[in-house]
């Protein structure tokens, strides 16, 4: 088995997800994420990306690397140490691997169950679930949106699953549940340096976190001065 | 702000801490771990490494890496993900970072409790905790103790923190608590392929995770056929 960070297992449309050439956003433009793949934009300090989920049963698989250089990288478990919680909520500011605050979260109209425990899905999640065929899946959705705007992934970080419900009982035990988001419910995160967030609309299909009808869907961001 | 995975912030005697020119070990060879220091060891497929929390209140942040390359490593996110749980116990497997099973867990005389949701401590880490001058950290001893067997390492991965008594609050809030293990409390772990293991003997003395004096202590460790 061998792994090589940047290189797709396979290949979807995220490939073709540019906004712009380099990933610039125009600022207040609405930009979609189609259906089961990801879209990488730049977005400066200061200012404020807003993730929308469109259908509110989404999981959104969110990531953000430093510029320039992409070594620096929004880190959960930094995350998790500095907040002392597992569960980041609006005021909170979230880390990079190096610890240096990248964002802080300015506005949550969700209830607030987002995910920071769990990896992104990849080809051998989709392996073990019983696919036979390549499956869509974040880990590629990741590469290739940033294959789109000329970059390629130093590594797969850990996401910070906006929306995911993944419950902790007592005993350490974790569950894929549905989203307690609903439609148009939106996610802000002020950048507090510059940085690459790339998201993608989770295409898990084979359990019900993206709703009970395991149907993924699009999702809706901006950024904002 | 930079970062490079295989460059210690300082330095401590980690560099001096080989077991061997390459890490390999003498089986059943009872091996120290200094207190504050970080140590590697080969372990084949198939070979157990036998980890001993020899006071009984010390963490022991374990990382492993898969040979040859080091870039598929034990991942704390994928484990949870295959687990569904964030405590490992006896009985289960800990996978890589593209989900291949690396270790069976097949002793552990402690109750059990172990961190799989930090970061690893380092420079900063002591920063924002108040310190001026350079501290021992867990990420340079994994830095150290691959370069005191010819290695770099290519990343950080977030640590299966051994005995680290991280306990979860029902709303998400994590706390540093004092380990509830004895001294001698051995974990062993199986190799399910050819692994190098790194592991520090923390040394976090600002608060009380290696116990209610904050007096980081060493450890032992030997592979077994």
């Amino acid at each position: 088995m061998s792994f090589t960070a940047s290189q797709p297992d396979g290949s979807n449309d995220s490939l073709k997800s540019a906004i712009s050439a380099d990933g610039a956003p125009a600022l207040e433009q609405q930009y979609r994420i189609p259906a089961r793949c990801g879209v990488a934009v730049k977005v400066a300090k200061d200012q404020t990306i807003e993730v929308q989920n469109t259908h509110g049963t989404q999981v959104c698989d969110f990531w953000a690397f430093c510029q320039p250089g992409l070594d620096e990288f929004l880190s959960m478990a930094h995350t998790r140490t500095s907040l002392s919680s597992v569960f980041p909520k609006v005021g909170d500011k979230i880390v990079s691997n190096v610890r240096r605050p990248m964002f802080e979260i300015t506005e949550d109209t969700s209830p607030g169950v987002h995910d920071t425990l769990l990896s992104c899905c990849d080809i051998n999640r989709y392996k073990i679930l019983g696919c036979k065929e390549y499956h869509d899946n974040c880990t590629d959705n990741l590469r290739m949106a940033l294959m789109a705007i000329g970059l390629q992934a130093p590594s797969i970080p850990d996401p910070f699953n906006l929306w995911m419900n993944i419950p902790i009982a007592p005993n350490g035990s974790t569950a894929f549940e549905p989203t307690v988001s609903k439609p148009q419910d939106r996610v802000r995160l002020k950048a507090l340096c510059d940085v690459i967030v790339v998201m993608s609309a989770c295409p898990q299909d084979m359990n019900p976190i993206n709703g009970v009808d395991c149907d993924p869907t699009e999702l809706h961001f901006k950024v904002i001065n």
